[in-house]
């Protein structure tokens, strides 16, 4: 368990990222010293312009999948946040082969690194996505063994087999955390960005993927960070899961409602229909964080304010719409 | 589902092996047309003997990794049977590639391989080790959430759930069978083979791993194949999984005592002590099979007299042991 990240060595895959920037940020204020590894195929150097300015950040261009370069870059750490990942969910299907080697082997080299550099404790960012369709909702950490529906779940439920079993035999302790979608500032993929492209188009019309009835459960990217930084320093099994999500979910259609509001835009939206939005697609991701609440962690946002940040914030960066397109 | 197998056309990864070699002889029998698929890294040839002799086999030297052969190999194919694996679960630490690419990655090159070709069936043999150190006993299919304790079960347990992915993405179905360890003839590997190497170099002394009481279930290798053929005849879920194994369990020194009585020794046994065999030894592995009951399946012989028939044919057969040495 670490409470005190002062003088703390860190290093963060997908430092570039969304959350892994915002962790970053975060363990630099808290004193760590932060080595951020990412190979830039998803991640973007202007959410690390304020890392980049602060001395105790070393930043170190390099792929998850070579493991020589990561193991260099892991001497002497005292912690590995795995973030690096494939986060996208929904076209699994049409590259199969990428969520194997980007979540599943990526871990696996990331796990081989910190065996062969001595370093024993990692966090790792995994998804409610592994539920597949949950049989119980809210879905506890321990619900029943459950059936992949996605590429993306298949391969982080690989992941966290492999990080659960190096503990066991190689002596690491871990942290699993289990995410719902993330909002906020960075954000920049999913239904937010999608449909704030979509409205930029043509702000009378939006179409919307499935009947608008899936619901959702959504974090502010800032209450997932505490979430973490809070398991890491009261939960001391081997290996931890945590889900970390709000307790409630929203439908997709209330997003829309959210969204077109802050917008004050009002248009026809027009539903595709059907239970999911794509194959694979779980109409409800919706976590029990009863295990981390009784750690003391609460969100302090409710998923339509992390909405309307989210939102907010991509209107002021929409040169990020651009980097996506 | 399949009940006929009647001029089916399947393809078995790992037929030289174990349970493979077997299960190629009942298809053949129950008429269908087999291929072969083995890169003898740790099949054995002889096993094949009857089935080249038969005018409806016919073998393919090649790795599961190779998946444009393996695709060569399963044209116009029916069902694949995925049972070629790295079954080393004991010395998985000392190489821990191993599982990822010989369980993983060649279950993603078997799928990659139906997928080009279209075939839509897939049998695969998976175990009860990934039910890690089980909170339910005996454990059923949806047991609770498991840890991964070793990385043989890791690597299982991904393969199992980039089958589900896949059946579900693309529209395939699949039956997911978790072992217990297979006795019978033709067993190449585990306690029973280990403790007659033993007896053989010194008939007055067994050195056993762990404390004796480490309890494991087994099943006959015969009855193992009846009860994946009963499920693939009777259930027609996408993603059919199923626990085999029998309704009981013995101890090692239960295991110990049919051994030697049957080999008519009296060997000082000595204990190595500890509740596990090694790092990752489940100390308990003993399987709920109700779901596969209740489609009519029902071992024929106990554990007892499954380890006779497995002492019995390693005694014919001694040179199975100097191609292990």
């Amino acid at each position: 368990m670490i409470t005190d990240w002062n003088q703390r060595r860190v290093l963060v895959t997908g430092a570039a990222g969304f959350i892994g920037s915002h962790l970053t940020d975060r363990l630099l204020s808290a004193g760590a010293h932060v080595v951020g590894y990412d190979n830039f195929s998803t991640g973007i150097r202007e959410f690390l312009a304020s890392a980049r300015s602060h001395p105790a950040f070393r930043l170190i261009e390099g792929d998850v999948l070579d493991s020589e370069r990561l193991a260099g870059a892991m001497q002497a750490v005292d912690m590995v946040f795995h973030l690096a990942a494939n986060a996208d969910v929904r076209h699994g299907l049409e590259h199969p082969r990428q969520d194997l080697e980007q979540n599943t082997i990526a871990t696996f080299s990331v796990l081989e690194a910190m065996r062969t550099t001595a370093v024993k404790n990692l966090a790792f960012a995994s998804t409610g996505s592994i539920y597949g369709e949950a049989t119980v909702v809210p879905t506890p950490e321990d619900a029943p063994f459950p059936l992949q529906t996605s590429l993306y779940g298949a391969s982080k439920l690989a992941a966290e087999g492999m990080i659960a079993a190096y503990c066991e035999g190689y002596g690491m302790r871990s942290w699993i955390f289990r995410f719902v979608s993330i909002l906020g500032e960075r954000y920049t993929h999913g239904h937010v960005l999608d449909f704030y492209n979509k409205l930029l188009a043509d702000p009378s019309r939006l179409h919307v993927l499935g009947d608008g009835h899936q619901r959702k459960s959504y974090l502010y990217v800032q209450d997932c960070i505490d979430g973490m930084l809070c398991a890491i320093g009261r939960a001391g099994d081997r290996v931890n899961v945590f889900n970390l999500g709000t307790d409630h979910c929203c439908e997709v259609s209330d997003s829309v409602r959210s969204i077109t509001a802050y917008l004050r835009l009002a248009p026809v939206v027009d539903y595709a229909g059907g239970e999911r939005g794509w194959i694979g697609d779980n109409p409800l991701i919706w976590l029990d964080t009863r295990r981390i609440r009784a750690l003391g962690w609460t969100p302090t946002l409710t998923i339509e304010q992390s909405l309307i940040r989210t939102i907010a914030w991509l209107v002021e960066n929409r040169w990020v719409l651009a980097l996506r397109a």
